[in-house]
């Protein structure tokens, strides 16, 4: 490398050292990173397995990724899928289900691609038949047959229809039964009916669970769940059975989505999933207690996916925040304009950096303890119903039955309110890296495109927004008609007349010190609620729900935020560690001051639940006092994800923070500069060193040619 | 196909009929969706002109685009991309300038990789050379070379570095002036100075505008502009010259972006741009009257990034409202429950999909008022600044200098709210669209993966927002203290005293009759911007610009939001076709509604310009009323568009409407059902048929080798 030419006025010429400001930072904070992970991950032993774990998949060569997993093709990743889910299954063989579920968790972050393309089988195949199935058939369907060491069986869901999604109870293909043989038939009626986005159909998959409407003697019983092969044991597909490969997609190209048509394929009767539904050889048929059952199978996945959402925000607010603190760009008006040696500021030193980055990094925090509770509460609730039906105890049927409903609502909004955010969250920590949070080595374009399905998939996140609410609002009418008072998580609603009505006009926060006390804004966030849901119930007398959906998705945002803050501030307040505590009450305030109070305050001014001097002292007190006190242990909030630079997978959100050397290592060593030549050069040169245009026309429109041509 | 099996009960066998959808409405609507082409193309003329551009691109097998265009790994882009250029120079060298800038922002709608790559060559380096060269430097680099026609030369622009990207007055690469020989020494002192993401760098550029910092006699006089010799006629690099590919990104993959490195490399000081900036043969530096001159290469760019942004948004809103009149789910409170033969609910007919959808349709329409409106200042501009220069008329110059300024501001803070606009825009689109929103034929991933990065490039948006409005605040202060009244766009300011003080509490939007007032919502924007620069000026007397950095850049947007707003209003006043005025300020009225007063309805009750009954009839009724109104002529209205299949390139974006059956055989044509073997099916296979995990651990660990082991 050549020597600087030193000029007395180029204070620049020193190169950056963006490693010893992490450095002194890392040094100078004053959080043990090793006992703040327990708090984020639950426990000691819970976070400690998750390192063994991780550094179970690092070490393997086959399932490690790097920042060539950025360079690959569809076609590449396609591959490299398939045979990371090959040596998977090896671990899987001797994992307890604690550990499996782990395992799956992590590969989220890393590997998101060979997690869905796992999951599909192990957790939607599986589940699927766990949550219709008779114990006979779940044994012999996931354990008899190894489905679940993903031996002998590759299972895929089959449940969204090219032309239905969110309308489970719309799906067109049918199951019709015949009785001479004993046998369901599966048909696709018609192009919307193809069974579409299918993970795993279009390659890996041998069986398939299938949603399709039953039919008896004629009539339609409604959407229930059969076991259909695809494949035979040497993979060739069954007759009547055509997939395709849906093909390219935004991003988790690792998984081969497919699409299949069903042509009158023949199945035994007893492939019918029948814990609930029954139908004899006879053709009588008996009917699920609460239809929603047949669905559990995507509870499991929604709050995976909250999960999912704490450790996307973990990994993305990490990357930024290391970028944040190395990247110097401009003097800011923390430097003396007078001095000319000094450094450019750090990013992070930036107060609206600082705004736009520790609301995700509070998020991350306090949606990972919301993440814990509903994962703890849904192992509950199925394993009372498992037991109730195990022992026929109808009664206990039907209060789990309420606990699943509950479930319902509650993984509504919360798996749709943290998808998006984290969605956002990813968004908005690329921005603020700059042009090199486009490359793709930084990771955040792949997390992206990867990432945003969650939206979307195992319910529209409008659409569950929508029913969260409903029910929300079904509980308002109810107490105003009926005087029924609310249970559960809800009972706060039961304050509806003290805060409607006379009491509409009460506000709850009224300045800077009301803001970042935390049990007032609970209530704060209880209010608008109430008063949401109260002026929204008014309008659905008389305009229905349709009317106002926007409303209702407002109303679960709200909720979900209620219930994740809620949760977390209890944890907080019940850790053992109390050393954290201050850092982790400020967390709480910052989520509150900026997930919930900045965007949502025309609602909190609206309702009366906020002052307008409470507005303005949260842009101009609250939120940059909070991050006065946030900004010194940033590097010590931040290691305390335990993320290692695999998970990471970027290459300036490394955790020795060299930004610039790290990236520029990386991008010569996946892109030699030996190769200054494209492989098509010889097109270029062609192209610029191509004869003019006269020559080209071969000299036919020239003034002289016209001289000839016009004698 | 198998003949439906048909069930007394199952209403839905008769398959979707999304095409008799569309075809319907498309007659029912009341637009002329050609007159309504020529308003948003700003004349008959410009409309035809560019219809014709786009039928010579479609009908070109070279430069058409088509689905599999999303199948294409980097590499294919990369060569499908040079190949595309190489065809469109054969164009460009009949063009003339209006041709060359209306194909040019086509190319950015349909193929933005083959667009950028170019224009890092026809826009930023031919440009950069107008900008700052000489006449007959301008002449000799862009017409004898042949540049401007693709020939010759390929040039790159060479300003941003790894360590330095919107502090250009930071870069650190230097241009040493070496008297003894009269050349410059172009030097990178380290890693950080690195040249980086410079667009066709990597493998097609022969030439660079290189940005670095001129240094005489050991004197720094900042940056200035170079050109430097990349690779000869050969195409080999030059001595001293490194390049590198900087590999993968987020979108965009068909443009090499490269970094380069100068290890004293010799360039002739006539090689040194010197329009403004002039040394002599003996060293003696003339410098620039305002600096941000050299760096007028950036402000077209950012002109046509608004008119991107407007074309983005008609593209995507188009495909998202086909969609949503073709699909149809559940069955919503328009349909009577009691017949069991309704069809589903188009997803169009829900009030919340509507106010999903109609924002981003109505900033279509607003924002291409404002990009017409831009540019033709821009042209204006540049050209009364080239006469002056040309003149030497030193009175001038200054004069188009403060013209200049004011673009910077204007179009500062228009391109950074029109490309966030737009991001979101594409994202809330592809989210509308559910599942088939994440295929990648349906074109919504590659869309936002090549966009945002608009959002990051030249002039990252956070830092164009505050630069725009610390201009703005100055003005407050000025204002204040010495009752300097403000001229030109920005006059509304002089009403300070008006709207602040004692008149603070004035409301002017107190109904939903007020915020579809659209003279009345020009006034409330007027009185928000007064009143959020009111107070954030007096946080800055004491803090600072730094510490109101969030607040910077919501006032940046509400300028933009006034400006493409009141420039909207006027173009429809003064539109000669009647017919279409209700339509038009409709479109106005959702603008207004939703993207300014619904974002920022905080900021207007906070400030008391807007009342919370007004906030409250927003919700209620006047986003209603509007969507009611927008909904029977939303095909005319896409359709004004006159987006061709091609332009659209989304399978459920096709003006026929048959979502299902286009997007099926688009998928079948692209991956072949045929092939229903995976090419790595063998390891898949062998993985399921994998023997038990007994006989692969040689049967070591089984309780019968634990009793011969343990004796």
């Amino acid at each position: 490398m050549s020597i600087p030419i030193t000029a007395k006025n180029v204070s620049l010429s020193k190169g950056p050292d963006p490693k010893t400001s992490i450095q002194t930072e890392r040094v100078a904070q004053k959080i043990n990173p090793q006992a703040m992970q327990y708090f984020l991950e639950g426990s000691k032993q819970r976070a400690e397995l998750i390192q063994t774990l991780i550094q179970q998949m690092e070490r393997d060569p086959i399932l490690r990724v790097d920042g060539s997993h950025y360079d690959m093709s569809k076609e590449q990743l396609r591959e490299v899928t398939a045979k990371r889910i090959d040596r998977l299954a090896r671990y899987i063989e001797g994992d307890s289900l604690d550990q499996f579920e782990r395992r799956m968790s992590l590969l989220g972050a890393f590997e998101p691609g060979v997690g869905t393309r796992l999951m599909v089988n192990l957790i939607l195949f599986c589940k699927c038949i766990k949550g219709n199935g008779t114990d006979e058939q779940v044994k012999y369907w996931t354990v008899d047959k190894h489905t679940n060491h993903v031996r002998g069986i590759f299972g895929c869901f089959g449940m969204t229809e090219l032309a239905h999604g969110s309308n489970v109870a719309g799906l067109e293909t049918t199951a019709t039964f015949d009785k001479a043989n004993d046998e369901f038939v599966i048909n696709t009626p018609h192009v919307g009916a193809t069974k579409w986005w299918i993970g795993g159909a279009a390659h890996s998959a041998t069986h398939c669970t299938v949603y399709a409407r039953l039919i008896v003697d004629g009539k339609d019983y409604g959407v229930k769940t059969f076991i259909v092969p695809l494949r035979d044991s040497n993979h060739d597909l069954m007759p009547g059975v055509t997939v395709g490969d849906i093909g390219a997609k935004m991003g988790r190209d690792g998984i081969d989505n497919g699409w299949i048509q069903f042509s009158s394929v023949r199945i035994p009767r007893f492939f019918m999933l029948q814990k609930f539904c029954k139908v004899s050889r006879e053709g009588e048929v008996v009917l699920p207690p609460l239809e929603q059952l047949s669905y559990s199978a995507l509870l499991g996945g929604r709050v995976m996916m909250v999960l999912d959402s704490y450790r996307m925000l973990a990994r993305v607010s990490t990357i930024a925040l290391r970028y944040a603190i190395g990247r110097r760009q401009f003097k800011g008006d923390n430097v003396d304009p007078d001095d000319e040696e000094a450094l450019e500021t750090q990013l992070l030193d930036y107060p609206l950096h600082q705004q736009r980055l520790f609301p995700y990094l509070a998020a991350a925090y306090v949606i990972s303890a919301g993440a814990l509770k509903v994962e703890r509460t849904i192992e509950e609730t199925l394993d009372v119903l498992d037991k109730a039906v195990a022992s026929n105890d109808q009664k206990g049927i039907f209060k789990s039955i309420e606990g699943m409903k509950s479930l319902f609502v509650d993984s509504g909004s919360l798996k749709s309110t943290a998808t998006w955010l984290a969605a956002e969250g990813i968004d908005q920590c690329r921005q603020a890296c700059g042009g090199h949070g486009y490359s793709a080595y930084n990771g955040f374009g792949r997390a992206y495109n990867d990432w945003v399905v969650q939206c979307t998939w195992e319910g529209d996140n409008n659409v569950l927004a929508m029913n969260t609410s409903k029910t929300l609002i079904k509980h308002i009418l109810a107490l105003e008609d009926k005087g029924k008072a609310v249970k559960g998580s809800l009972h706060f609603l039961n304050q509806l007349k003290e805060y409607t009505g006379s009491g509409a006009s009460k506000v709850v926060l009224d300045n800077a010190k009301d803001i970042t006390d935390l049990s007032k804004f609970i209530k704060a966030l209880e209010v608008a609620i109430i008063r949401l849901s109260y002026e929204t119930a008014k309008i659905v007398r008389k305009e229905k729900f349709d009317f106002v959906g926007a409303e209702l998705v407002n109303l679960s945002k709200l909720k979900a935020h209620h219930y994740v803050l809620g949760e977390y501030i209890k944890r907080v307040d019940s850790h053992d560690d109390e050393s954290l505590k201050p850092y982790l009450y400020d967390l709480g305030r910052v989520y509150a001051a900026t997930i919930v109070l900045e965007k949502f305050s025309g609602i909190f001014l609206t309702f009366n639940v906020a002052s307008t001097s409470a507005i303005t002292d949260l842009a101009k007190i609250a939120i940059p006092q909070l991050c006065k006190k946030i900004r010194p242990n940033v590097v010590g909030l931040t290691d305390s994800f335990q993320m290692s630079d695999m998970m990471i997978n970027a290459a300036i959100g490394n955790y020795d923070g060299d930004i610039y050397e790290n990236y520029f290592d990386l991008v010569k060593r996946l892109n030699p500069p030996a190769k200054d030549k494209a492989p098509y050069s010889a097109a270029l040169e062609a192209m610029l060193n191509r004869p003019t245009i006269d020559e080209r026309e071969r000299f036919e429109k020239t003034i002289e040619t016209g001289e000839i041509l016009s004698k």
